[in-house]
């Protein structure tokens, strides 16, 4: 296992101290060692909250800043954080006006993030949820409810931060974020596998010259396991599922391509010339596009497609100004 | 070999096509297929280009952009860009002030550099050059001529971006190019290889178990091969050379921490974590610290870490806005 980490079992908290360090205008401690919070929030606006687990840099502490997330709970390595990081991120956050939380649909973070979201009512934070689903590989599009969310999650926390930046009530960010997150639909394609730190093993397999389609951001199985094939074929398989999951013919779409930890973001625009002449040839209008690691898992090669269809209420938010470490526009 | 790529030895020309696709704003062709620049670059200000082998994304086109370059010379994978790339990026920049060619201290770039500026002068444009040698390991402070350019890069064209951005004189940019780079400090830890997709191999070896110190951007040997240790020692490691190299003491510098590509940045900030501390220890303010994939090798696991000594000059430069891939700041 080649790292650079201390004991393997306390990666989570060595990072902290080094995202602490590196960057006190964007992050500050709480008084739960897992949980950072954005110290300049306003008091007066919704609060943002994510959280997940460690190991997808940049999210989700990438995701912390001006006009995106005031709090992030933070799990360890691919596991969630805990109810009480979740309690401390709605505590953390701003929250007169109630707390956002806007997070992926994962077993544990769903159980955790339902007891925090009780705890905090016995504190009069009201806090509502919307659980990112966007992951067209792990359950069919009648079985929404199933999906897991991938990098959707990203133009979820970018729509809805934006909404509070602006102003927005709990329930109108709540509208928004949940109407970001169904806009996208989003399928990955892992080429290699990961190893949590304190494993010391890979937790998957793929064997070299193969690749696995639809795969999950902890290695969860995909459709299928097929030959690696060219970056063109990679993007018409990645196409596919994503263009029949709703009807974006026609309409104006942003474009997010991930890499998953180790494949160059040259091969990211290896592949995305090849989505780009899809969607033409599909007369999906592409309004901006997002192309590096923006939701990894860990040193796992291969990427993510996310498309997200735009209407003139989501495009301004999207391109909004914001500032984090994994999204700064002015 | 695991890799998203159509034929391996066009990666270079297919990921263009998708560089061009995806950030319109930011990449225009020009009249060499291997030459990009900035759309909007002021006519009037002077140029700045580089160039350098592909593999290093986001270098070298991540940083074209607004505040930054203003014309990239595009090599193979690991190799220079030819002479005439080079001279076609000097005429795509604005170049009625002059240009600023600030590119590594590499033999085939300092030749290719040398053969383009030498035919651009028939054209009557004039070329200045910075030639950055921040890498420690290459060479001892006495033959610094000898050293190679590594992340220092990225500080040379942040310094030279926002002088030529504010209007400076050709004169004056090169100045400050060259006080930048001759600011930093940088060396690198390899745990990894890499593989360029048209050999299909590893072009080195490092031991699972072992990392090399010193190791250069295209696995140049470095200064020693250890058995891998902690975060901590790696810190120690790194920071030794890199603190002798300079007087460093009471003085502010910025820091950049950069990924060499699959490395997670979680461990990017476990390392930074320790370098902190001893920067601290050492009396030494940090001004900024960017922890991030800014200078990478392909897939090579590791870090590189670059220290810059920092004046009231230097400062506002950095701390300019920019509008890049790499780096965005408003």
């Amino acid at each position: 296992m080649q790292r650079i980490i201390n004991d393997p079992d306390n990666v989570v908290d060595d990072a902290i101290k080094g995202y602490l360090r590196a960057s006190p205008s964007l992050f500050a401690a709480t008084d739960h060692p897992r949980v950072l919070k954005y110290p300049s929030s306003a008091s007066d606006k919704v609060g943002i909250v994510t959280g997940g687990g460690s190991g997808h840099e940049p999210a989700f502490l990438g995701y912390i800043g001006e006009g995106m997330c005031d709090a992030v709970a933070i799990g360890e390595i691919f596991s969630s954080p805990t109810a009480d990081a979740f309690l401390e991120a709605f505590r953390s956050a701003p929250h007169e006006q109630g707390v956002a939380c806007l997070y992926g649909n994962y077993a544990g973070d769903n159980m955790n993030v339902k007891m925090a979201k009780q705890m905090a009512e016995m504190e009069d934070i009201e806090v509502k949820t919307v659980i990112a689903r966007d992951d067209v590989a792990s359950a069919p599009a009648a079985e929404r409810d199933k999906r897991r969310g991938v990098a959707g999650e990203v133009m979820m926390w970018k729509i809805g931060g934006a909404a509070a930046a602006r102003g927005d009530s709990l329930d109108e960010v709540i509208r928004l974020a949940q109407k970001a997150v169904d806009a996208c639909s989003s399928i990955g394609v892992g080429l290699s596998s990961c190893t949590i730190p304190a494993n010391g093993k890979p937790n998957f397999s793929i064997e070299p010259g193969h690749m696995e389609l639809g795969i999950g951001h902890h290695g969860e199985p995909g459709i299928e396991v097929a030959p690696l094939t060219s970056a063109e074929a990679i993007a018409t398989a990645m196409c596919d599922p994503v263009l029949a999951d709703q009807d974006f013919a026609g309409s104006e779409v942003a474009v997010l391509i991930s890499g998953l930890g180790a494949t160059p973001v040259m091969e990211l625009n290896i592949l995305y010339a090849h989505i780009a002449e899809r969607l033409e040839a599909a007369d999906i209008r592409v309004h901006r596009t997002d192309i590096g690691n923006y939701f990894t898992s860990l040193e796992m090669m291969g990427a993510t497609l996310t498309l997200m269809k735009l209407d003139d209420e989501l495009k301004p938010l999207l391109d909004a100004p914001a500032r984090s470490l994994a999204i700064t526009q002015c």
